[in-house]
């Protein structure tokens, strides 16, 4: 055995053959069903990462936009902006605060915390036109209801994250990020340690869970064709964390 | 062979080994000396990902604390934040714009035109007391060199990825992100492409080597322990990048 293959390192697979996913429809088997055809066994320590629309159409978190009366506000954004004024309603029932909107950008904190575009609500990917696609309710609690189902199924215990693509101010292009984490900690903590030089390191905490989603996303071919994916290798930090645990206390906060 | 051997997905291998680096050093062979006593040959398509402390020190980018003569201005600020005035001397003469300055933190634009704390001046691992390291004074330069001499000495052609880790706007702990970019293009392109209902997609762009960057930090260990990782599995857009790519141009950001 050479050395490469006794230290294997940090693997990232995607998961394939997870079917079209239906309100309802129970997501931990159609996601362990497609890892048995595809010959992969979970194992105690892997991450499961999951992008969040296939847990959101799970959770039957689709808007039939025929369904939507936009208000006063909406119409007037989107007269603005030659936008779709049922979804800018959606969205803005969506946002708890909007924290910037110009030329026909809306970057929105969701009721979540999350800062993204248009609070997370998507009309790509949804099976059928006329519907958009909102975040999870509570993704830590849909990771939650994951991890329990493996270890109830399987009996291995694995950390589970939910992920969805957010574009950065400053940098272009889109990357993936953890909104919902359990059976980990999303951030590993260097503090008081120090580099051998004494001095104490720069970084105290690493944004792990985000590392992971980002990671998993190189597996997932183009974008949500594999929309799940298995880290195995990474020795994630113990304990129970929540993807709010990611997200800044506002007074600590140079960019709101 | 079960079918998770014959899809192994994309691995990320931390180099172990690289002995501590100083000014003037081949770096390139380092790198290449402690993949292979590691019995780890690089192969045609691989992505080298290297921290940019290692990149800055072997290029001298290292400053003596005792040459630097503070100004006015960062006499100023090192006194209302109780900092080093050398310090903060150094990193306005690395900066080209302040973003922020609040509570004694800097988030500035570096000459590159990447936005991070301090303008990238650390002085955590870095061998002396009393130095900080600069940023490398052109990351693309570095990693289309290191690119070259890997090509040069075992004629396979690689993509490598200089790396510094930042913290981001909104969310908690550090993540590593590219700075240098050299033989893959850092955006893959989904313009034009639509879902299966036939909606365009939402997200055009993914920054992928910021994903790789990101997914590297998993196999480094604790901070800079590590300096060097190879991503292998990984099929990334071909061309002739550059992180300046994956700047996003004033005009259409809405958080300067």
């Amino acid at each position: 055995m050479t050395p490469e293959a006794s230290s294997p390192g940090v693997r990232i697979i995607g998961i394939e053959g997870i079917p079209e996913v239906r309100p309802g429809d129970d997501l931990a088997a159609l996601i362990l069903g497609a890892a048995e055809r595809q010959g992969l066994a979970l194992e105690d320590g892997d991450v499961l990462v999951v992008t969040q629309k296939i847990v959101s159409k799970a959770e039957g978190r689709i808007v039939d936009l025929a369904t939507v009366e936009p208000g006063p506000f909406a119409r007037q954004i989107a007269q603005q902006w030659e936008k779709d004024p049922r979804v800018v309603e959606v969205v803005l029932r969506e946002t708890a605060r909007i924290v910037r909107m110009d030329r026909g950008v809306m970057i929105c904190e969701t009721k979540h915390g999350f800062i993204c575009a248009n609070a997370g609500v998507d009309s790509s990917n949804v099976e059928r036109l006329g519907t958009v696609s909102l975040l999870p309710e509570d993704p830590d609690r849909s990771a939650d209801w994951l991890r329990g189902r493996i270890e109830e199924g399987l009996g291995v215990s694995v950390a589970v994250i939910i992920t969805d693509t957010f574009g950065r101010p400053w940098r272009e292009g889109h990357v993936n990020f953890a909104i919902g984490v359990a059976g980990m900690l999303p951030l590993l903590d260097y503090a008081g340690q120090n580099d051998p030089a004494g001095y104490e390191l720069r970084v105290t905490q690493m944004a792990v869970a985000d590392e992971l989603a980002a990671a998993a996303e190189l597996a997932q071919g183009k974008l949500d064709r594999l929309p799940a994916a298995l880290v195995r290798g990474y020795a994630y930090p113990k304990g129970c964390g929540s993807a709010r645990d990611l997200l800044r206390d506002p007074e600590r906060d140079l960019f709101r």
